[in-house]
């Protein structure tokens, strides 16, 4: 069994996803967003690439049943009911909905990985469960990070190594070089994330638009013990 | 002064060179072998991107100044001078000549990088010459990994790493994500770098191949303590 890494959607170079597992991996805060919503409840939720594809999109929905959700640049969308802050996504404000999802880098790496055998939403938030998920397929396997605009991002680069990390010491693996590097630098930072991704870009961001509350959320490990899956355009919880 | 990192030369996404400093590595094997040429006597290096380039160019020179030089996929070229092993370039062989190299992934990163202030060739080798010339420079720096077949390769990545973590010792710079793990990972790995690459691909390909001497000789730091510069077409030793 293999374990590739991506740091970008723009790096795959895989062309073949048929039969393999692919795990989207956007930790501040796409994909902990989504996990977090599917925890609390919502119904589903649909990714969406553009602000307007989300606004059209609602036109088809009955008024009470749905959300519109997400950032740009970190920031709320004006007129969206919900920001990209996991925070938000309350059990009483998203329980039975459908959220339309729109994210500046989150939302075109679960787009590009249709093809595949199924597509996970993975975050420090449902790591052991997305781990147990993969160990039981034993399927080839590609992590893909969301990146920040085209950079590698170390937040998600941590987040697959924390699954690759796990998976490695339960199955028999083989890890091509991301991979191996990504689950070494977990290693070392186990217990002081925190300290780990100070100075890097996002944190940082995040930390002067005082998101605190939101980086300690994102990088607590296992509080939303669920799998998440993307298929047909929608992402749903697992039932296991 | 910011330091960037870009895994393979598609991944970097700066626009503008102007008045930066580009470090081109790959250290496995053309960025050595071009140092190591350079240390032992040969008047230039010509990075070629195709074979039929570097034949078609060689007819230009006298039947004793240059050479052939080159691999692909880590194998010899039929018909070459040299091949891409920086012990085969013996004082004796290529004293006064110009070299007309090319490979598989290292001459593309260096092509790319044709507007910036300086483009530099770097590899364990001259790991100390070059950070002493960066830090000299003092302006933004960007790491340009060869990587390999568009693949995040870790060889790379710690030679990057090898300069970012003796740069940051000695000035205040500002690192993106990819320098900050690259240079960790480098600190992590101090003193047992073979055991490091031991299961990277690139490593393992060159190991199979018997290239253990390769190996040895490209990742032992300082042992050609010179400066290559890439200025229009042409890799030069850098007289200081």
């Amino acid at each position: 069994m293999k374990l590739s890494s991506f740091a970008t959607p723009d790096t795959v170079i895989e062309k073949d996803f048929k039969d393999k597992v692919v795990v989207v991996i956007d930790v501040l805060r796409a994909s902990s967003t989504m996990i977090a919503a599917l925890h609390n409840g919502c119904k589903e939720i649909i990714p969406v690439t553009e602000i307007e594809e989300a606004v059209n999109m609602s036109k088809n929905y009955d008024k009470d049943s749905f959300l519109l959700c997400g950032e740009r640049n970190t920031l709320p969308i004006e007129g969206f009911d919900l920001s990209n802050s996991p925070l938000e996504y309350k059990r009483e404000i998203i329980e039975g909905k459908t959220l339309l999802l729109t994210t500046t880098n989150g939302t075109r790496a679960i787009n590009m990985s249709s093809d595949a055998s199924t597509v996970l939403i993975c975050s420090m938030i449902n790591i052991d469960a997305t781990v147990d998920y993969i160990v039981d397929q034993a399927k080839d396997t590609i992590f893909v990070c969301a990146g920040t605009n085209g950079r590698f991002t170390l937040d998600d680069c941590l987040t697959a190594g924390a699954a690759i990390s796990r998976i490695k010491k339960r199955i028999d693996v083989e890890l091509d070089d991301l991979s191996i590097i990504s689950s070494d630098a977990y290693d070392f930072s186990r217990g002081k994330i925190h300290e780990r991704l100070r100075d890097t870009f996002h944190y940082k961001r995040m930390k002067e638009l005082g998101l605190t509350a939101d980086l300690d959320y994102c990088l607590t490990e296992n509080i939303a013990p669920i799998v998440g899956v993307y298929m047909d355009g929608v992402v749903k919880r697992l039932d296991r």
